[in-house]
Protein backbone atom coordinates (compact mmCIF):
# COMPACT_ATOMS: atom_id res chain seq x y z
CA UNK A 1 0.00 0.00 0.00
CA UNK A 2 1.05 3.30 -0.56
CA UNK A 3 1.58 5.98 1.76
CA UNK A 4 -0.58 8.57 3.09
CA UNK A 5 1.01 12.00 0.68
CA UNK A 6 0.45 15.29 2.07
CA UNK A 7 -0.27 17.65 -1.09
CA UNK A 8 0.94 21.46 -0.92
CA UNK A 9 1.69 23.70 -4.09
CA UNK A 10 3.95 25.28 -1.48
CA UNK A 11 1.20 27.49 0.06
CA UNK A 12 2.77 28.97 2.87
CA UNK A 13 -1.02 29.60 5.04
CA UNK A 14 -1.06 25.99 5.52
CA UNK A 15 1.28 25.74 8.04
CA UNK A 16 -0.63 27.40 10.51
CA UNK A 17 -3.55 25.33 9.87
CA UNK A 18 -4.66 22.21 10.96
CA UNK A 19 -5.57 20.14 7.49
CA UNK A 20 -3.98 20.16 3.95
CA UNK A 21 -4.77 21.53 0.68
CA UNK A 22 -5.10 17.77 0.26
CA UNK A 23 -4.15 14.15 0.40
CA UNK A 24 -3.28 11.74 -1.76
CA UNK A 25 -2.95 8.02 -0.78
CA UNK A 26 -2.77 5.43 -3.33
CA UNK A 27 -4.73 6.41 -6.60
CA UNK A 28 -6.94 8.63 -4.32
CA UNK A 29 -6.91 12.29 -4.07
CA UNK A 30 -9.06 14.12 -1.19
CA UNK A 31 -8.83 18.13 -2.39
CA UNK A 32 -9.83 20.34 0.77
CA UNK A 33 -12.57 22.73 0.09
CA UNK A 34 -11.49 25.55 -2.12
CA UNK A 35 -12.80 28.93 -1.90
CA UNK A 36 -12.93 31.76 -4.10
CA UNK A 37 -12.66 34.10 -1.56
CA UNK A 38 -8.44 35.11 -1.70
CA UNK A 39 -7.57 37.96 0.42
CA UNK A 40 -4.94 40.66 -1.26
CA UNK A 41 -1.39 39.57 1.05
CA UNK A 42 -1.30 43.77 1.82
CA UNK A 43 -4.54 44.62 2.22
CA UNK A 44 -6.22 41.66 3.62
CA UNK A 45 -8.97 42.65 1.79
CA UNK A 46 -10.68 40.46 -0.58
CA UNK A 47 -9.85 40.33 -3.92
CA UNK A 48 -13.08 38.95 -5.66
CA UNK A 49 -16.15 40.31 -3.04
CA UNK A 50 -19.80 39.56 -4.33
CA UNK A 51 -18.99 37.79 -7.68
CA UNK A 52 -20.03 33.82 -7.55
CA UNK A 53 -18.80 32.90 -11.06
CA UNK A 54 -15.07 34.84 -10.42
CA UNK A 55 -15.01 33.37 -7.04
CA UNK A 56 -15.72 29.50 -9.07
CA UNK A 57 -12.69 30.73 -11.08
CA UNK A 58 -10.53 31.36 -8.51
CA UNK A 59 -11.36 27.99 -6.87
CA UNK A 60 -11.30 25.88 -9.60
CA UNK A 61 -7.71 27.39 -10.78
CA UNK A 62 -6.58 26.21 -7.20
CA UNK A 63 -8.12 23.30 -7.52
CA UNK A 64 -6.62 22.74 -11.14
CA UNK A 65 -2.80 23.72 -9.37
CA UNK A 66 -3.54 21.13 -6.46
CA UNK A 67 -4.33 18.57 -9.21
CA UNK A 68 -1.04 18.95 -10.90
CA UNK A 69 0.90 19.51 -7.45
CA UNK A 70 -0.33 15.70 -7.44
CA UNK A 71 0.63 14.61 -10.70
CA UNK A 72 -2.95 14.44 -11.56
CA UNK A 73 -5.57 16.72 -14.01
CA UNK A 74 -8.74 17.95 -14.02
CA UNK A 75 -10.00 15.20 -15.87
CA UNK A 76 -8.96 12.53 -12.70
CA UNK A 77 -11.97 14.85 -10.88
CA UNK A 78 -14.68 12.09 -10.49
CA UNK A 79 -16.76 13.96 -7.64
CA UNK A 80 -17.44 17.42 -6.53
CA UNK A 81 -19.69 19.12 -3.85
CA UNK A 82 -20.50 23.00 -4.23
CA UNK A 83 -21.16 24.65 -0.49
CA UNK A 84 -22.99 27.72 -1.86
CA UNK A 85 -24.31 30.40 0.64
CA UNK A 86 -27.45 31.76 0.57
CA UNK A 87 -26.39 35.21 -1.31
CA UNK A 88 -24.21 33.31 -3.71
CA UNK A 89 -27.55 31.56 -4.61
CA UNK A 90 -28.82 34.22 -6.91
CA UNK A 91 -26.37 33.96 -9.86
CA UNK A 92 -25.39 30.00 -9.57
CA UNK A 93 -26.43 29.16 -12.76
CA UNK A 94 -23.99 31.07 -14.00
CA UNK A 95 -20.91 29.29 -12.69
CA UNK A 96 -22.12 26.55 -15.32
CA UNK A 97 -19.80 28.02 -18.02
CA UNK A 98 -16.43 27.72 -15.26
CA UNK A 99 -17.43 24.00 -14.88
CA UNK A 100 -17.44 23.75 -19.03
CA UNK A 101 -14.44 25.98 -19.21
CA UNK A 102 -12.67 23.15 -16.73
CA UNK A 103 -14.29 20.00 -17.28
CA UNK A 104 -15.06 20.11 -21.19
CA UNK A 105 -17.93 17.59 -21.40
CA UNK A 106 -16.96 14.86 -18.92
CA UNK A 107 -18.28 16.16 -15.87
CA UNK A 108 -17.60 14.75 -12.30
CA UNK A 109 -20.85 13.63 -10.34
CA UNK A 110 -21.52 16.51 -7.98
CA UNK A 111 -23.79 17.74 -5.07
CA UNK A 112 -24.89 21.37 -4.74
CA UNK A 113 -25.95 22.16 -1.62
CA UNK A 114 -26.94 25.79 -0.10
CA UNK A 115 -25.43 26.21 3.34
CA UNK A 116 -25.65 28.50 6.36
CA UNK A 117 -22.36 30.18 5.56
CA UNK A 118 -19.09 29.10 4.89
CA UNK A 119 -16.24 29.81 7.11
CA UNK A 120 -14.05 32.28 4.61
CA UNK A 121 -15.72 35.62 5.25
CA UNK A 122 -16.78 36.97 1.64
CA UNK A 123 -17.39 33.74 0.28
CA UNK A 124 -20.13 32.48 -1.75
CA UNK A 125 -18.64 29.12 -2.90
CA UNK A 126 -16.33 26.78 -1.76
CA UNK A 127 -15.72 23.73 -4.07
CA UNK A 128 -14.55 20.13 -2.87
CA UNK A 129 -13.50 17.18 -4.69
CA UNK A 130 -12.10 13.46 -4.76
CA UNK A 131 -9.83 12.41 -7.77
CA UNK A 132 -8.63 9.27 -8.81
CA UNK A 133 -5.51 9.16 -10.14
CA UNK A 134 -4.05 7.55 -13.08
CA UNK B 1 -5.85 2.24 -14.12
CA UNK B 2 -9.16 2.00 -15.63
CA UNK B 3 -10.77 4.89 -17.45
CA UNK B 4 -13.21 7.20 -15.87
CA UNK B 5 -16.78 6.33 -17.20
CA UNK B 6 -19.66 8.40 -17.12
CA UNK B 7 -22.27 6.57 -16.03
CA UNK B 8 -26.36 8.13 -17.15
CA UNK B 9 -29.20 5.71 -17.48
CA UNK B 10 -30.52 7.72 -20.09
CA UNK B 11 -31.33 10.14 -18.89
CA UNK B 12 -31.86 13.32 -21.25
CA UNK B 13 -31.81 16.25 -19.02
CA UNK B 14 -28.41 15.94 -17.93
CA UNK B 15 -27.15 16.96 -21.84
CA UNK B 16 -27.28 20.57 -20.61
CA UNK B 17 -26.22 19.99 -16.95
CA UNK B 18 -22.36 20.54 -16.23
CA UNK B 19 -22.64 17.64 -14.04
CA UNK B 20 -23.06 13.41 -14.21
CA UNK B 21 -25.66 11.86 -12.68
CA UNK B 22 -22.42 9.16 -11.65
CA UNK B 23 -19.10 8.84 -12.43
CA UNK B 24 -17.23 5.44 -12.45
CA UNK B 25 -13.71 4.91 -12.06
CA UNK B 26 -11.91 1.45 -11.36
CA UNK B 27 -14.16 0.00 -8.18
CA UNK B 28 -15.46 3.38 -6.77
CA UNK B 29 -18.56 4.77 -7.85
CA UNK B 30 -19.98 8.28 -7.08
CA UNK B 31 -23.38 9.44 -7.34
CA UNK B 32 -24.36 12.71 -6.99
CA UNK B 33 -26.99 14.11 -5.01
CA UNK B 34 -30.52 12.72 -5.75
CA UNK B 35 -32.99 14.49 -4.74
CA UNK B 36 -37.11 13.26 -4.75
CA UNK B 37 -38.25 16.08 -6.37
CA UNK B 38 -39.34 15.25 -9.40
CA UNK B 39 -41.09 17.88 -11.78
CA UNK B 40 -43.61 16.44 -14.29
CA UNK B 41 -42.25 16.91 -17.86
CA UNK B 42 -46.20 18.12 -18.89
CA UNK B 43 -46.95 20.52 -16.26
CA UNK B 44 -43.75 21.24 -15.02
CA UNK B 45 -45.44 20.75 -11.19
CA UNK B 46 -43.44 18.70 -8.98
CA UNK B 47 -44.87 15.26 -8.71
CA UNK B 48 -44.61 14.84 -5.14
CA UNK B 49 -44.79 17.92 -2.70
CA UNK B 50 -44.42 18.19 0.88
CA UNK B 51 -43.70 14.48 1.34
CA UNK B 52 -39.84 13.32 2.58
CA UNK B 53 -41.26 10.06 2.97
CA UNK B 54 -41.93 9.89 -0.73
CA UNK B 55 -39.02 12.11 -1.49
CA UNK B 56 -36.64 9.89 -0.26
CA UNK B 57 -38.30 6.49 -2.19
CA UNK B 58 -37.45 8.59 -5.50
CA UNK B 59 -34.33 9.08 -4.70
CA UNK B 60 -33.10 5.98 -3.44
CA UNK B 61 -35.22 4.83 -7.10
CA UNK B 62 -32.92 6.89 -8.91
CA UNK B 63 -29.90 5.92 -7.19
CA UNK B 64 -30.56 1.73 -7.57
CA UNK B 65 -31.19 2.86 -11.32
CA UNK B 66 -27.70 4.36 -11.67
CA UNK B 67 -26.32 1.47 -9.82
CA UNK B 68 -27.44 -0.99 -12.02
CA UNK B 69 -26.32 1.43 -14.99
CA UNK B 70 -23.09 0.93 -13.53
CA UNK B 71 -23.79 -2.89 -13.14
CA UNK B 72 -23.99 -2.55 -9.10
CA UNK B 73 -26.56 -2.37 -6.89
CA UNK B 74 -27.60 -1.25 -3.41
CA UNK B 75 -25.37 -3.70 -1.31
CA UNK B 76 -22.10 -2.21 -2.85
CA UNK B 77 -23.05 1.57 -1.49
CA UNK B 78 -20.79 2.14 1.42
CA UNK B 79 -21.76 5.78 2.50
CA UNK B 80 -24.34 8.06 1.87
CA UNK B 81 -25.37 11.75 2.50
CA UNK B 82 -28.71 12.97 3.87
CA UNK B 83 -28.66 17.01 3.00
CA UNK B 84 -32.27 17.71 4.12
CA UNK B 85 -34.06 20.57 4.28
CA UNK B 86 -35.45 22.55 7.78
CA UNK B 87 -39.37 21.70 6.61
CA UNK B 88 -37.63 18.37 5.72
CA UNK B 89 -36.49 17.74 9.20
CA UNK B 90 -39.82 17.31 10.89
CA UNK B 91 -40.47 13.80 9.51
CA UNK B 92 -37.15 13.02 9.10
CA UNK B 93 -37.28 10.24 11.33
CA UNK B 94 -40.21 8.57 9.04
CA UNK B 95 -37.55 7.56 5.99
CA UNK B 96 -36.35 5.28 7.77
CA UNK B 97 -38.04 2.76 6.74
CA UNK B 98 -37.11 3.54 3.03
CA UNK B 99 -33.88 2.90 4.06
CA UNK B 100 -34.66 -0.36 5.48
CA UNK B 101 -36.44 -1.59 1.98
CA UNK B 102 -33.20 -0.51 0.37
CA UNK B 103 -30.29 -1.82 2.13
CA UNK B 104 -32.47 -4.42 4.00
CA UNK B 105 -29.88 -4.69 7.44
CA UNK B 106 -26.52 -4.34 5.98
CA UNK B 107 -26.60 0.19 6.36
CA UNK B 108 -24.20 1.92 5.01
CA UNK B 109 -22.23 4.80 6.85
CA UNK B 110 -24.10 7.81 6.68
CA UNK B 111 -24.06 11.55 7.76
CA UNK B 112 -27.43 13.65 7.86
CA UNK B 113 -27.48 17.17 8.09
CA UNK B 114 -30.33 20.06 7.42
CA UNK B 115 -28.79 22.62 4.90
CA UNK B 116 -30.32 26.34 4.39
CA UNK B 117 -32.10 24.86 0.92
CA UNK B 118 -31.34 22.69 -1.78
CA UNK B 119 -31.25 23.64 -5.11
CA UNK B 120 -34.26 21.75 -6.75
CA UNK B 121 -37.19 23.77 -5.44
CA UNK B 122 -39.73 22.38 -3.60
CA UNK B 123 -37.06 19.13 -2.76
CA UNK B 124 -36.88 18.40 1.45
CA UNK B 125 -33.70 15.61 0.91
CA UNK B 126 -30.86 14.95 -1.33
CA UNK B 127 -28.74 11.97 -1.29
CA UNK B 128 -25.53 11.63 -2.65
CA UNK B 129 -24.02 8.01 -2.43
CA UNK B 130 -20.63 6.22 -3.05
CA UNK B 131 -20.39 2.78 -3.93
CA UNK B 132 -17.16 0.63 -4.30
CA UNK B 133 -18.22 -2.01 -6.98
CA UNK B 134 -17.66 -5.97 -7.12
CA UNK C 1 -12.73 -7.53 -4.49
CA UNK C 2 -12.92 -7.85 -0.54
CA UNK C 3 -16.82 -7.61 0.53
CA UNK C 4 -18.39 -4.88 2.68
CA UNK C 5 -18.02 -4.89 6.03
CA UNK C 6 -19.97 -3.02 8.71
CA UNK C 7 -17.34 -1.78 11.39
CA UNK C 8 -18.91 -1.25 14.96
CA UNK C 9 -17.07 -1.24 18.27
CA UNK C 10 -20.03 -2.67 19.91
CA UNK C 11 -22.52 0.44 20.02
CA UNK C 12 -25.57 -1.31 21.20
CA UNK C 13 -28.16 2.03 19.99
CA UNK C 14 -26.97 1.30 16.34
CA UNK C 15 -29.28 -2.05 16.46
CA UNK C 16 -32.14 0.09 16.21
CA UNK C 17 -30.32 2.77 13.38
CA UNK C 18 -30.69 2.38 9.51
CA UNK C 19 -26.98 3.53 9.34
CA UNK C 20 -23.75 2.03 10.44
CA UNK C 21 -21.04 3.74 12.37
CA UNK C 22 -18.45 2.76 9.28
CA UNK C 23 -18.40 0.51 6.61
CA UNK C 24 -14.79 -0.95 5.06
CA UNK C 25 -14.72 -2.35 1.74
CA UNK C 26 -11.62 -3.12 0.43
CA UNK C 27 -8.64 -0.87 1.93
CA UNK C 28 -11.51 2.47 2.30
CA UNK C 29 -12.96 2.85 5.44
CA UNK C 30 -15.91 5.55 5.27
CA UNK C 31 -16.69 6.77 9.01
CA UNK C 32 -20.35 8.24 9.85
CA UNK C 33 -20.45 11.40 10.95
CA UNK C 34 -19.57 11.53 14.77
CA UNK C 35 -20.93 13.98 17.17
CA UNK C 36 -19.99 15.09 20.27
CA UNK C 37 -23.12 15.78 21.78
CA UNK C 38 -23.59 12.40 24.04
CA UNK C 39 -26.54 11.59 25.98
CA UNK C 40 -25.80 9.95 29.61
CA UNK C 41 -28.03 6.74 29.34
CA UNK C 42 -29.17 7.04 32.75
CA UNK C 43 -30.55 10.56 32.36
CA UNK C 44 -30.89 11.50 28.92
CA UNK C 45 -28.91 14.71 29.34
CA UNK C 46 -26.51 15.83 27.38
CA UNK C 47 -22.83 15.17 29.01
CA UNK C 48 -21.07 17.97 27.15
CA UNK C 49 -23.79 20.89 26.14
CA UNK C 50 -22.52 24.23 24.82
CA UNK C 51 -18.71 23.13 24.52
CA UNK C 52 -17.71 22.64 20.64
CA UNK C 53 -13.70 21.97 22.00
CA UNK C 54 -15.02 19.22 24.53
CA UNK C 55 -17.63 17.99 21.48
CA UNK C 56 -15.12 17.98 19.24
CA UNK C 57 -12.78 15.66 21.39
CA UNK C 58 -15.43 13.32 22.04
CA UNK C 59 -15.88 12.93 18.15
CA UNK C 60 -12.44 12.26 17.82
CA UNK C 61 -12.23 9.68 19.95
CA UNK C 62 -15.42 7.91 18.51
CA UNK C 63 -13.88 8.42 15.54
CA UNK C 64 -10.62 6.58 16.58
CA UNK C 65 -12.53 3.91 18.23
CA UNK C 66 -13.99 3.08 15.27
CA UNK C 67 -10.57 3.28 13.04
CA UNK C 68 -9.24 0.66 16.00
CA UNK C 69 -12.14 -1.39 15.26
CA UNK C 70 -11.76 -1.37 11.72
CA UNK C 71 -7.59 -2.01 12.67
CA UNK C 72 -6.51 1.61 12.06
CA UNK C 73 -5.51 4.47 12.98
CA UNK C 74 -5.73 8.47 12.68
CA UNK C 75 -2.98 8.82 11.04
CA UNK C 76 -5.04 6.50 7.99
CA UNK C 77 -8.09 9.48 7.95
CA UNK C 78 -7.27 11.35 4.62
CA UNK C 79 -10.22 13.66 4.71
CA UNK C 80 -12.86 14.88 7.47
CA UNK C 81 -15.93 17.37 7.11
CA UNK C 82 -16.99 19.28 9.56
CA UNK C 83 -20.42 20.38 10.01
CA UNK C 84 -20.77 23.07 12.46
CA UNK C 85 -24.05 25.01 13.79
CA UNK C 86 -24.40 28.82 13.56
CA UNK C 87 -23.92 28.49 17.57
CA UNK C 88 -20.47 26.01 17.37
CA UNK C 89 -19.17 28.70 14.66
CA UNK C 90 -18.21 31.34 17.97
CA UNK C 91 -15.67 29.35 19.18
CA UNK C 92 -14.47 26.91 16.15
CA UNK C 93 -11.11 28.01 15.58
CA UNK C 94 -10.17 26.77 19.26
CA UNK C 95 -11.06 23.34 17.84
CA UNK C 96 -8.00 23.31 15.64
CA UNK C 97 -5.99 22.21 19.05
CA UNK C 98 -8.22 19.42 18.91
CA UNK C 99 -7.17 18.41 15.41
CA UNK C 100 -3.51 18.83 16.35
CA UNK C 101 -3.81 16.57 19.36
CA UNK C 102 -5.16 13.62 17.10
CA UNK C 103 -3.58 13.86 13.24
CA UNK C 104 -0.46 15.40 14.87
CA UNK C 105 1.16 16.98 11.93
CA UNK C 106 0.18 14.75 8.92
CA UNK C 107 -3.29 16.85 8.42
CA UNK C 108 -5.94 15.87 6.36
CA UNK C 109 -7.66 17.06 3.59
CA UNK C 110 -10.74 18.81 5.27
CA UNK C 111 -13.93 21.09 4.35
CA UNK C 112 -15.96 22.73 7.30
CA UNK C 113 -19.12 24.45 6.60
CA UNK C 114 -21.77 26.11 8.58
CA UNK C 115 -25.25 24.22 8.00
CA UNK C 116 -28.31 25.04 9.03
CA UNK C 117 -28.28 22.11 12.25
CA UNK C 118 -27.53 19.23 13.24
CA UNK C 119 -30.02 15.87 13.59
CA UNK C 120 -28.43 15.81 17.19
CA UNK C 121 -30.27 18.06 19.59
CA UNK C 122 -27.71 20.26 20.91
CA UNK C 123 -24.64 19.08 19.15
CA UNK C 124 -22.75 22.22 18.06
CA UNK C 125 -20.38 19.73 15.51
CA UNK C 126 -20.60 16.74 13.26
CA UNK C 127 -17.32 14.84 11.94
CA UNK C 128 -17.39 12.86 9.09
CA UNK C 129 -14.41 10.81 8.04
CA UNK C 130 -12.74 8.73 5.27
CA UNK C 131 -9.41 6.62 6.13
CA UNK C 132 -7.41 4.44 3.26
CA UNK C 133 -6.06 1.62 5.38
CA UNK C 134 -3.04 0.23 5.22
Amino acid sequence: MSKKEVINPGWERYRRLTYSPAVRKGNLLFISGQSGAEQDPATGRLVVRGDIVAQTRIAYEKIRTILEAAGASMSDVVKTVDYITPDGLKDYRATAEVRRHYFKDSFPAATGVVVNRLLREGALIEIEAIAVVG
